[in-house]
């Protein structure tokens, strides 16, 4: 049994046996962060996992499918710290997954310094705008916007975060590259590996996956680039590999 | 009528009506060059373009083809230097295109500072090793290593000859890609496009084509891929394009 608030559903993840709660007019989970989840680095038996800006919780479900490590998720939005909760509950997850619904930039503080094995995110994308170009729902403002913390917040506290030789990896927007690289090498984590995402074979990439190694030596590497749509407009084989588990 | 030297061969360049002396054991040129031509913004009409680090003048005589404006080529090598000129000899181009034999770090000072509307370059990709290590060949040690010039040169001397707004286009490794916008950065170049070249479409890039303005604003563009083989091990239609002209 579960709760469900408004107009909150409980709805599938991918084809994992799991399910998840979310709205259409507060948070849905987006294909960015199925990429990320797919895309970062996770140590298969044990280990721990921080899942920063964690939204409804969708990072460290699908990271469940692929570890034994436990998943901490990290939201500063009492609404979706609550939709998180009762995902993970629903699932019966608790014992893998805890969530904290507090401003990441407190987590070192309260989780230890260097002491993960790894930190994702998917983070707001765009810079704080005036408030009249905000978006007018909070909680998808928050979730856009860097209302609640910065790029530089974000890179600041995984480092924190990170043990030497751990993974940060992160999704983000093709404008904000320079930036994540300057930040990353500012805070010791150095870029190792980059995957663009083109919506099409003839279009600019409009998404970026960056992994990035704590003190890590300086090589970066370019990897396959992924595409979302063929020419018929319906997703590729490798993201129905990806969403569905197609082959 | 050509003199051609040792193991100097007159080949055909590309599909183009035009023809350039090299040699196999001194220099000959590459696909990053073809690639890097391609790539390049250049003005149709007037202006001047300057490609540092020349070799044998192969990126001069692909811009003729797209450009009226004077090119200049600059290549410190005796040898590859006069390869060039008789080239463009052959060619019937000594309007268009001059080049200059001298290290790249003199050039602001030759040509003159903020001129320039364009600047290319496919640098030596390699730091310098140890001399042990060195290709025993010095015309290829010099071409592939950093022996003459550095990649902070290059881009220095881009940003010196370069006019506001002026743009550069470099050709190089996936490797050296933080380092190529840090440089950048540092010489009020802003990187504002990138073009990843993967070898097969299940591969790691192993090329990268990057432009940027100079005293640009910071927007970068990850533009559409270029696979140069396909499932086949053949030239992609892309890549015959561009070699040949095909459709």
């Amino acid at each position: 049994m579960i709760q469900l608030r408004d107009d909150e559903r409980l709805d599938d993840v991918l084809a994992e046996d799991l399910k998840i709660v979310q709205s259409p007019t507060v948070f849905a989970f987006s294909l960015d962060a199925v990429l990320l989840s797919k895309f970062t680095y996770v140590p298969i038996q044990k280990g721990n996992i921080i899942d920063l800006c964690t939204g409804n919780g969708i990072v460290p479900l699908l990271l469940s499918t692929r570890s034994k490590a436990t998943i901490t998720g990290v939201e500063i939005q009492e609404r979706l710290y609550d939709m998180a909760q009762r995902s993970v509950a629903y699932n019966g997850l608790e014992q893998q997954i805890q969530f904290i619904k507090d401003d990441l930039n407190h987590m070192p503080k309260v989780l230890g310094y260097h002491k993960a094995d790894v930190v994702t995110c998917n983070p707001p994308y765009f810079k704080t705008p005036q408030k009249t170009e905000q978006n007018l729902n909070e909680h998808l403002a928050i979730a856009r916007h860097e209302i609640y913390c910065t790029l530089e917040d974000v890179v600041r506290v995984s480092s924190q975060l990170l043990k030497q030789g751990g993974k940060m990896a992160l999704v983000h927007r093709p404008g904000r590259l320079l930036e994540i690289f300057e930040l990353m090498r500012e805070y010791q984590i150095e870029p190792k590996s980059v995957q663009f995402v083109y919506p099409k074979h003839d279009k600019e990439a409009n998404t970026i996956l960056v992994e990035g190694i704590k003190n890590g030596r300086p090589d970066l590497k370019i990897l396959p680039p992924l595409f979302v749509y063929d020419k018929n407009n319906q997703y590729t084989k490798e993201i129905r590999k990806i969403l569905y588990g197609d082959e």
